[in-house]
């Protein structure tokens, strides 16, 4: 009866964030004006959503069938209601975080402390959903089937939405960004974000699907997965032990210990007028780690379960905050590597290029080495488990980071609204304030979420050997098939990363396409008597992106089981673990290296080295290009693409395992 | 006594490349005007080859000490040996090829004929003294110790050789170049290859540097690593057959057949007048490739050896021709990927970038399929022995492919002097005619050389684990070590290239600044009325890049010793072969994306879309400056420095055994 504790957690995160959303939902919006904008957003991120939701649905359809007849409907059921889960936590997130932008720019003119709450609850509510929906899916189905392995499928479901969400809203976004600036601003000299360009909604709306969508989805992933993973190995591992049942649920006891945690943390978020948002966000980070330790402790010591794990759990959460903080050192904007990178711009935008790249590159060791510390140390308290554990554990604090993630496009959109309806200064002064708080939480999760992922792999790269009943010298790399194994597994990010690359170009043509159609068919565009057809770019931005999504996607399903039944479950298993490897590596180069090149030119926005319109303003704008689709498109989407591919294997291995050509 | 064969084909081989050296150095060196720039290239790169020789022999000294102290004098005796064979080859190649470009030259007013058989012999000087000094090395070697493992220090020697020469010439001339350009042709206004610019003759003597002397170590590295790869697991895979001493010397009689191959392939290598000299060097090296598999045929029925080994050195050889095809698709001027990357262009440097980064990762599919591919079936015919005889087989050929190398800066340069000397017209065609048949060579043999450095040091990954008494299951990725092993090395080479990459552009800045001090300094030198102070730029560049050069090679030995010493040899074996495979990667990306930059920047200046000076042209210049440290630098580099990890692992591998931290 201990998975009710699970459920309970589950069931009041959802009930918060319900609460949360209605007291949003209850706030003021503001003039005419600032709801005419914050409603053109609205409407294309809505419609971005329903189309995404529409083709998503076909995917899960022919996948939950294809599930059915060949693996068993449990497995096909725990899918569709993984992605059902995921995609439900989505719409409410983005429900509330696209009335909280302009409820916070409301909310600005009386005070910061109200302007800061209601950005604040909205993102919450993205991330009390997705962790009460995530916990809640999986106690369910723990219950009705009792069989970990069930759940691998609620899991793929999380994923495929994962993947939907964040590599098709990674394409969409940087296409509007990319696109709206090309054609508008060099084409036609129309300023940034300005009204006329056909395609500023859709550049608009971008921020929200990739960021709040995106990372929710993306957490969700990681989330079940490092879950599931954990249980696995828990009822495989034990199986013959006394205490089978309690290691089997003790993942979701600890991700309800962290459920709780993230509770008090997220309620104990305040600050004072005048007071400094962003040291609010980290005191809520830092509370949730700290109860969760404490409850984590209690739970352990109550079950009798070894100390181990919780050295484990701890270690896990430990290595997640020092990536997070490690992370945001490479992408400061006040820090070495973003003042070089800057420098170099200097000698004109290739030195600046390489100098992003590089410091991009050199930022890895701190992942490398958490992520090392991590599984050695959680492997010397408590075996393999302990490795899963570990991933539990710096997952455990999801709430908080997906609810100061969210926070930040909340704020971000805040701000555009407060400038463009022409609000006060005192008003501007405060959407700057809590901006700049955003852009630190930001950095952070984003290295939180890659670390998260890789040590979430790694524990499904256990699972899988697990499931596939490899033994150990199985995956022995003096094998040929696993090292083989080892070099695809290896290619496969980087040949993601530029097929994801090469979309966003691609689609970035079709709006193109699309914007010079308006100009020259719309009588009286450019000189502002009529008005675009936002809708049209936004269509075609989502259709091109889902569109450029199918290769991608299928890659990451063929790909696997192509290994698998050709070369056999050793060299799948290579596979995986070079995936992981590669996968860490170009996620967190590619997410940091755009964040150099990107702070390199705030940072001579700013006023440093000749300022705004300079020529090193020019040669970091280029670096801020190339670096979009790094940090915005390829890097995030890496680790959905790397869970895809594991949780592929895993679900298939029993098909592999009967029907591999090699053995 | 069969090593006797080898020693014959070695000396043979050396005998050969002492006559063309003599025989192109009494070839007519035409007008003064020619041979004063041709001196000034010889001046510049023989100072540099003086300092890398210099710094070397202190380098070589320390760690021949430290082998003697720390293991045995033979091997000290063997690493000291290494480094000379390599750096007596790298000499004689660089001594004729400064020698041949000017009588190349003045060759191309009588005749296409007699141009390219100077070129062509000068560059045969280097691939032949490559070969015939490696093994008439290695073949004393094993005269004297009779013992495999004493070789490896040969080829540590031969390793640490390279790095300077590979890395520190790859600083060195990209340092040249982009100094050169950035303060000649933007601050100061002089046109490119301008004598007035102090940094010219530095530059010119860069492509030397880095393409003759720095290919030819290379591949001597590779040569020799592959060879003592495969006499050591033959030796000790063998050890208890009565066969165990002919498939300990098969690898050096297989790379004896290959001399004799290349030399009669160079011998026959033959081009008629107004005919095609790319042709006729594919048919050179086309010709050595038929006449090593009847050779080894020959060979291996003659000394009874199971066939297999025969398919399986095959199957090297043709992967590596495949490998070498391959590349040549994605980095030539004529094919989609350079086109798409030009068009790109169209919309600014950052599109034009990305295209070139994205099609430059896509073209490792090619490679990890040839090396899965090659793995596997030499696996399949002959086990772990015959992956490294597939090493063996695919640089059986590399006395061919390091000529046809060698040529391209000879031709190159000899264009250069023909154009600056204002020869007739019809001499300057010949010169494009031999120039453009020297690139394709050269992107060939770039992608042959990655190829082979991928499987020798998967060779040499195999010969770890029989010197490091590793068992099979010792490196399972379900051990933790393994897999946090596998993360180090995997994040090796991508580190090393971005430190490669800082220090080019920190080494420009010297140049840069020394250039301005000239201008500042020598009065009327910007008027043409006075000579810059060459040397000191040539200076300024080489001990720029060989300081630059110390932290990468630091790591490259002390990184895998502290893993080894401190989480075992298991985690080593791990961290190797994930090096080898991010290695392969970043190698193959960094050199095919920056010969796509290359070539769309050339592909616009032939004519295409707006042609020179316009702005999609000024696009792709900032492309192929990012893509100048990718594939001079950074990219080729990778190979020697994974080499480097690899041998020190298994040089060292008896001390890790006995004082390792961890077990």
């Amino acid at each position: 009866m201990l998975w009710l504790i699970s459920l309970l957690a589950g069931v009041t995160s959802i009930a918060l964030a319900v609460y949360l959303f209605l007291h949003v939902g209850r706030q003021e919006s503001g003039s005419e004006k600032m709801q005419e904008i914050s409603a053109a957003i609205r409407e294309g991120a809505m419609a971005f959503l329903k189309r995404e939701y529409y083709t998503l649905s076909a995917f899960v359809a022919v996948m939950g069938l294809f599930l059915a007849v060949f693996l068993n409907h449990s497995m096909a059921l725990a899918y569709v209601f993984g992605s059902t889960c995921s995609a439900l936590a989505g719409l409410l997130g983005m429900d509330v975080a696209l009335k909280a932008n302009v409820k916070t720019a409301n909310a600005a003119r009386k005070s910061l402390v109200d302007a800061f709450l209601t950005a604040f609850y909205g993102g919450a509510v993205m991330g009390l959903s997705v962790i009460g929906l995530a916990l809640t899916g999986i106690s369910i189905l723990y219950y009705i089937y009792g069989d970990p392995n069930v759940i691998l499928g609620f899991s793929l479901g999380a994923s495929s939405l994962a993947l939907f969400a964040k590599a098709g809203g990674g394409i969409y976004t940087k296409t509007a960004d990319i696109g709206a600036d090309l054609v508008g601003k060099v084409e036609f000299g129309v300023p940034e974000d300005d009204p006329r360009n056909p395609a500023v909604v859709a550049d608009n709306v971008g921020d929200n699907v990739g960021d709040v969508a995106g990372t929710g989805a993306d957490l969700f992933d990681s989330y079940v997965a490092s879950i599931i993973s954990a249980m696995i190995l828990g009822s495989s591992l034990y199986r013959a032990t006394a205490q089978w049942e309690v290691y089997t649920v003790l993942p979701i006891l600890l991700a309800a210990a962290g459920i709780f945690a993230s509770l008090a943390g997220t309620l104990f978020v305040r600050v004072k007028e005048g007071g400094d948002p962003g040291a609010a966000l980290n005191r809520g980070t830092f509370l949730t780690c700290l109860l969760f330790v404490f409850f984590s402790f209690l739970l352990i010591r109550f079950l009798d379960v070894d100390l181990g794990v919780f050295y484990a759990t701890t270690a896990g959460l430990a290595v997640g905050v020092f990536i997070g903080i490690t992370t945001d050192y490479f992408t400061s904007i006040n820090r070495g590597p973003v003042k070089k990178t800057a420098e170099a711009a200097k000698m004109g935008a290739a030195l600046n290029i390489l100098s992003g790249f590089s410091y991009g590159v050199i930022s890895i060791t701190p992942t490398v080495i958490g992520i090392s510390v991590a599984t050695l140390t959680a492997w010397y308290f408590a075996g393999l488990y302990g490795i899963s554990m570990a991933a539990v554990g710096m997952l455990s604090i999801t709430g908080m980071v997906v609810s100061t993630d969210a926070y930040g496009p909340i704020v971000d959109n805040a701000k555009g609204i407060a400038e463009q309806s022409s609000l006060e200064p005192h008003v501007i002064k405060i959407g700057d304030k809590l901006d700049a708080a955003g852009n630190t939480a930001k950095a952070i999760s984003k290295g939180f979420a890659i670390g998260a992922a890789a040590l979430t792999v790694l524990a499904l790269f256990a699972s899988y050997s697990e499931i596939a009943e490899v033994e150990m010298v199985g995956l022995s790399l003096m094998r040929p098939d696993v090292m083989v194994g080892v070099f695809i597994g290896a290619a496969m990010p980087p040949l993601l990363s530029a097929l994801l690359i090469l979309s966003v170009g691609r689609n970035a043509y079709r709006i193109v396409d699309e914007v010079r159609r308006q100009f020259r068919e719309i009588p009286g565009l450019l000189q502002g008597r009529s008005k675009p057809d936002y809708t049209q770019c936004v269509d075609i931005a989502t259709k091109g992106a889902l569109k450029e999504l199918s290769l991608p996607s299928a890659l990451s399903v063929m790909v696997p089981l192509a290994v698998g039944f050709l070369l056999g479950k050793h060299a799948l298993g290579g596979f995986l673990a070079g995936s992981i490897v590669t996968g860490m590596i170009f996620a967190v180069f590619m997410a940091n290296s755009g964040g150099e090149w990107d702070n390199a030119k705030k940072y001579i926005e700013d006023g440093a080295i000749g300022g705004k319109g300079s020529d090193v303003h020019k040669a970091t704008v280029i670096g801020d290009t190339v670096g979009d689709s790094f940090k915005d498109t390829a890097g995030p989407s890496l680790n959905t693409l790397i869970c895809v591919m594991s949780l592929t294997a895993s679900v298939f291995a029993p098909l592999i395992l009967e029907y591999s050509l090699l053995k």
